[in-house]
């Protein structure tokens, strides 16, 4: 090893993953503090929160921000269960793990489903969703994923949204790996409700899901939930009553968030934050195509948030080694394979900057050197 | 106000509360780091920390911890929807919210459900409850809170753990505000499971809760839940096959956990938590009913770790000046009131020593004082 392995500002590996993530050292010095669950101090630091994610949104005066203890997926289970009724139907639409997720969420909560797939690197079709919306009137919502974690690809949310609302249905988005750095404005993108979560663009700490909900499509949701923990409608009329939690809320991480928005505005926003997320995503796909690594995607369908990169097929590349090296010299990318593809990710999001993506690449070209994988990169560079 | 205002050691008011509860420094600054959820560095850390919990509660070799991401309510709510199944009947003994909750929490989930209710400062007459499951044989599970936090009653959970074995009945136990604090020995009181939360008497920050599960049982689980996130048999799986969470987990919780943990065996465990909280409620409780205040339980109901006081009847006695009042001086009181009695509630847990308890009486005093509440205390002094 040449360098002297990377760091963040307190001194731990970079997280080149879809989140958690690296976070400021600010906001996680937010964390060293004590409140009261039910005093005023917190009461008005959450409810800064809640409102700030509204205006994120593009949303005052018609949503309201829900927030839900646990993850992402918890606010993703909430969101279905509590929006679709019993007597509802859910066409999920999927392209990765987690419209599957979605899916599967449905159907344990025992609500009728349909679905529309793609492979992972496909879109859906837009032509095809509709007509499967016109075929089927009893489907009564739609569940999308704005960029799919599990590829990076980042879906027509706008185009859909248009569609569902086209044909009369109500649309639940997962935004999770997507909001607060790539646009879905409530102005011009009509849904219902939409999850995402503390700890990915945001730059939070990982701990609290929320769903950005429809005031008027929240208040018909009374009585569909089919858990205490999880329903939206009762977890709303908490906050409506006494501002307060109904159970106790994870503080700490609600404190870094609060932190983490006040960060995300002094970048710009939503307008900011994608911009370096962008610049990040370009460093790295021209470093990585310049070894002679492939993406997955093609450019128009690429996220900036995570890149699916095919794995070298050259046998001297073995996975775990080169997971190994980077995170020696203080790179941790995704340990994860997809199923389309043998593919690895790496991530752009969190507080990284360009000249980590830089980094990062240098450490990518050592650990090829180191493991000999050799010919001007890995074998199949043949583009 | 004649003195400085109290502070913990980070700087913040001392909470006097049933939790979230004020914590070490060094509990807190655990957090100040990033990890990846899926990196072997994390995975050891939660892994050590659920490990420590089975010890803990005396549970080795028979139980292991299924955490829950969230809060405790999401604990006892995995723990009621995962081991009591579809076709089961929940007998909830209750004598405060948090029963009650667990009541709701079956109902929701579509379980038969009974009850066994006594007024907040009654505990079950284990006759009456042992005849009740004589009568009923359709009930497969009895839930219990071993201590109450809506009145801070002791709940005799080891002879009612006994009566439910001779039963041939499953218990679940909802050991919340008790665990680490007050014994509960998985090798003398026989449960199929248990649910805490790390921010009780652990000490830790809060976002998760966390299920002891007696492995026999659990493996009967699969399928019952009637959610994804809240699957306790399927997290369990997800553990056993990657030693990861299924689902994003609150890493710096978790991590702070671990060091919270280190520090509840370096004061002795149970016994000396147990001993430190004990101290805390006597001077609490002594100082108190030298001012004239009257607890709502007698000494041998009442738990060490949460103490309810009957509201003075001097009408100068104005709750939410009082609140204020201790506040400025740095103790914040729990703002809520009991549905059985007219009156407060002040905690004992959390890193607090007899020196906080005496300087919290000492605030009392001289907010009473401000007050113009006189009369040797409260009007209401009778006893």
């Amino acid at each position: 090893m040449t360098t002297k392995p990377a760091a963040s500002e307190t001194g731990d590996p970079l997280l080149l993953t879809p989140g958690p993530l690296t976070t400021s050292a600010s906001v996680k010095q937010a964390m060293v503090h004590d409140w009261g669950s039910r005093d005023q101090g917190f009461i008005a630091i959450n409810k800064m929160v809640l409102e700030k994610i509204v205006e994120l949104a593009g949303a005052q005066g018609t949503h309201v921000t829900v927030p839900v203890q646990g993850s992402g997926t918890f606010a993703v289970e909430a969101m279905i269960t509590s929006f679709v009724p019993k007597t509802g139907k859910l066409l999920v639409v999927i392209n990765g793990a987690y419209g599957q997720r979605a899916k599967k969420i449905a159907e344990i909560a025992g609500r009728a489903v349909a679905t529309y797939e793609t492979p992972e690197d496909t879109p859906p079709d837009l032509a095809k969703l509709e007509a499967m919306l016109v075929a089927d009137p009893a489907i009564t919502h739609v569940f999308a994923v704005h960029c799919e974690t599990t590829s990076g690809i980042l879906n027509p949310i706008a185009d859909l949204a248009a569609l569902v609302k086209k044909q009369g249905r109500r649309l639940l988005v997962d935004s999770m790996s997507a909001f607060g750095a790539i646009e879905i404005d409530a102005r011009s993108v009509h849904y219902d409700a939409l999850a995402a979560s503390s700890n990915k663009c945001l730059e939070g700490v990982p701990g609290l899901g929320f769903v950005v909900c429809r005031s008027s499509a929240l208040a018909e949701c009374k009585g569909n939930a089919t858990t205490l923990v999880l329903d939206l409608h009762d977890q709303a009329e908490g906050f409506a009553k006494t501002g307060q939690y109904r159970f106790t809320p994870p503080i700490h991480v609600i404190v870094a968030l609060g932190k983490a928005i006040e960060e995300h505005a002094a970048e710009g926003g939503v307008a900011g934050r994608g911009k370096r997320y962008r610049e990040n995503a370009k460093v790295l796909i021209d470093g990585m195509r310049a070894m002679g690594f492939q993406t997955l995607l093609p450019n128009d369908l690429q996220a900036p948030i995570i890149i699916t990169f095919h794995m070298p097929t050259d046998p001297k590349f073995v996975f775990q080694n080169f997971y190994d090296g980077l995170k020696d010299r203080g790179y941790v990318i995704y340990p994860g394979k997809l199923t389309v593809a043998d593919s690895f990710r790496m991530g752009c999001i969190g507080r990284l900057y360009p000249d980590h993506m830089r980094g990062a690449l240098a450490a990518v070209r050592e650990v090829l050197d180191e493991m000999r994988v050799t010919n001007g990169g890995p074998a199949l560079a043949a583009e």
